[in-house]
């Protein structure tokens, strides 16, 4: 068994690259993991997700602790198996989601008492149970719970969550425990206030974690000020472990984030989009539902490597959108996740190149990353 | 390119074994031929279709002639390249969809005036529009536009409507004209008439085509009047021409109408009922919903060879099932075509070696064919 451990190969300003060891496989960083909310990546098959160059998906512990829930997952041999992704999994701690979509919510210093929103039942999240789910799923990188404060809190009830939040964090440790060839993440908290970020990086190096998010963040401000963000909060970080911005995001908001020394990421943007007619590229979106795509017989992007870009054409990805075909999300699913794949393979090599800054400032979706919302290049499914 | 005709390699009482020879490719005969209505077999990729055992799929004429547009597709090289599927594809006239999704239909001896069910925009359908439409797809084996009758119509309706059918017959043949390596089939009409049968088989003979289609069948009579049927249709059918039966069917359906002479097949059944979590097996149909397989770990089949049971067990298609996952509807119909192409191999290797029969009256779920509905394997969605 492989001990869970970070190997930094090279850097370059704030930016790193390296492999992450885990006891089911090496991921490379900079890393983006798909999402597989409910033990699939929606529209694509494991291996499938596997040839876009996925080292890691990551599972949603609020979705999965409902349905088919944890104890079925373990005695069905765990999340790998049961998804039929054999390398490593993260899994989150069930906290934003339990926050986002769960009805009734109760939080106390214990935890969260919640209704979840697929049959009403009632259900106790602590620290001690997202950590034992997590271990039941069989995680391989485990997220401490935290409280996920809405965007805009004042600085006095920011700071109260964090307190608590740092509280959840020591409790999550302990209850994590020692496990062989996987690792357990704290989460920074604080908002956009850098005392009270840095006081979170701080309170958790205490606790000692395996590797450290960003949370907080992705939720609504602008980009601008999620660099500034991470300006003021990835130096409070230990260099030897690896960084994660939960959530993010749009390209360009990736490669901010890497010029700024963070390691992984995650969203649901690229596999969403994918079922919502919009591609990414290089130069930015395209929404395959538009009517100049219906006879062009090109593919979406003459140089990409997937297969709806190899064997299909734009016209056909726009009759299969129009026609609510699955193949339309199973095609376009696999192209954004590809691009995203191939984004950071890209950055990877620049870094160890030296040359990030050059490679990130001549990617043409980043050129234009300051237009207004409409004609934004990689933005979201409106 | 290689001419389209018919070898047959052996019989075994009625049924036959084969090849049909086309300009894209052969098609070992018995055949079942998965529904691509859209240009696309829902919820697979081409390839994926290929891997089943399918030599052949069908595209519909009128879904494809609404969307994306007969001359769109021709535009864009033809419906193989568009959905990006090399092999024979067999087109129907469209007609029986005209008649059964139109809306406002008015058939007159000329053709059928109609609107579409998609936007309400008015079309005129002949045999001679239709043939054109097949051709501009680049169909390989083309349909000639018949009128299909609802089932149970009286005598006097069927015979009016078979006279009509035959005049369009010969004018479809001749606007068909030649085109080398593809084929014409006629379509025998005449309800559960014999004589009218007879009359139609014997004026299709005369018109002369590449093969002879029974019509008119699958549209809600019991599986014995649809036997019974074939059992005084077939005999009039030229033996050096594929027969295909149209729309059928159940397993036992085809088992029956394979042992009755019968080459060729389509149904919806197996991958619409791959995206309503029925998986057909050798012992009868599973529904994935039933709360009975939610810890099963064990696979739909354990000797088959598709990816969904050789990667997933039934707990992980129930709760994909339930959680309304795209991946079930991919994994079932997957399974589904797999298992109707592997019967469609059993039914060929066994004509081959003379023992249809044997082999027939072995199948588990023929052995249980004449239980009540609710139990009855292998039937459709409800």
């Amino acid at each position: 068994m492989t001990d869970f451990h970070f190997d930094l190969h090279a850097t370059d300003g704030a930016a790193r690259t390296g492999v992450l060891h885990t006891g089911r496989g090496d991921i490379r960083t900079p890393a983006f993991m798909p999402v597989g909310t409910a033990a699939t990546v929606k529209a694509m098959m494991p291996e499938s997700v596997r040839e876009t160059g996925a080292d890691i998906i990551l599972g949603n512990t609020y979705h999965l602790m409902l349905r088919p829930g944890a104890e079925r997952v373990a005695k069905l041999g765990g999340l790998h198996k049961f998804a039929g992704w054999e390398r490593p999994i993260l899994t989150d701690s069930g906290g934003f989601q339990v926050m986002s979509l769960a009805k009734l919510r109760k939080i106390t210093e214990e935890g969260v008492r919640f209704q979840s929103h697929v049959d009403g039942a009632t259900f106790f999240m602590s620290p001690e149970r997202s950590m034992e789910i997590q271990r039941l799923l069989g995680s391989d990188i485990q997220m401490v719970l935290d409280e996920c404060p809405a965007f805009g809190g004042t600085e006095a009830v920011i700071e109260k969550s964090l307190a608590m939040t740092l509280r959840w964090a020591k409790r999550s440790k302990e209850a994590f425990g020692e496990q062989p060839g996987r690792g357990c993440f704290g989460i920074v908290q604080g908002g956009t206030f850098a005392h009270l970020r840095e006081r979170s990086a701080l309170g958790l190096k205490e606790i000692g974690f395996d590797g450290y998010a960003v949370g907080g963040l992705a939720v609504g401000e602008p980009q601008e000020m999620m660099f500034e963000t991470l300006d003021f909060t990835v130096p409070h970080l230990p260099a030897d472990r690896p960084r994660y911005l939960m959530g993010v995001g749009k390209p360009s908001d990736i490669v901010g984030a890497v010029l700024r020394g963070i390691d992984m990421f995650d969203c649901v943007l690229p596999t969403r989009s994918g079922r919502n007619a919009q591609a990414f590229t290089w130069n930015g979106t395209l929404n395959l539902r538009n009517a100049r795509h219906a006879e062009d017989p090109g593919p979406i992007d003459e140089n990409c490597r997937c297969p709806a870009c190899r064997k299909f054409s734009r016209a056909y990805l726009h009759h299969t959108v129009k026609a609510q075909e699955i193949i339309a999300s199973m095609l376009l699913t696999w192209h954004n996740l590809t691009f995203y794949q191939d984004l950071m393979a890209g950055l990877r090599g620049a870094i160890a190149e030296g040359r990030l800054k050059e490679y990130a400032a001549g990617l043409p979706f980043i050129a234009a990353a300051h237009e207004p919302a409409d004609g934004e290049p990689n933005s979201g499914p409106k």
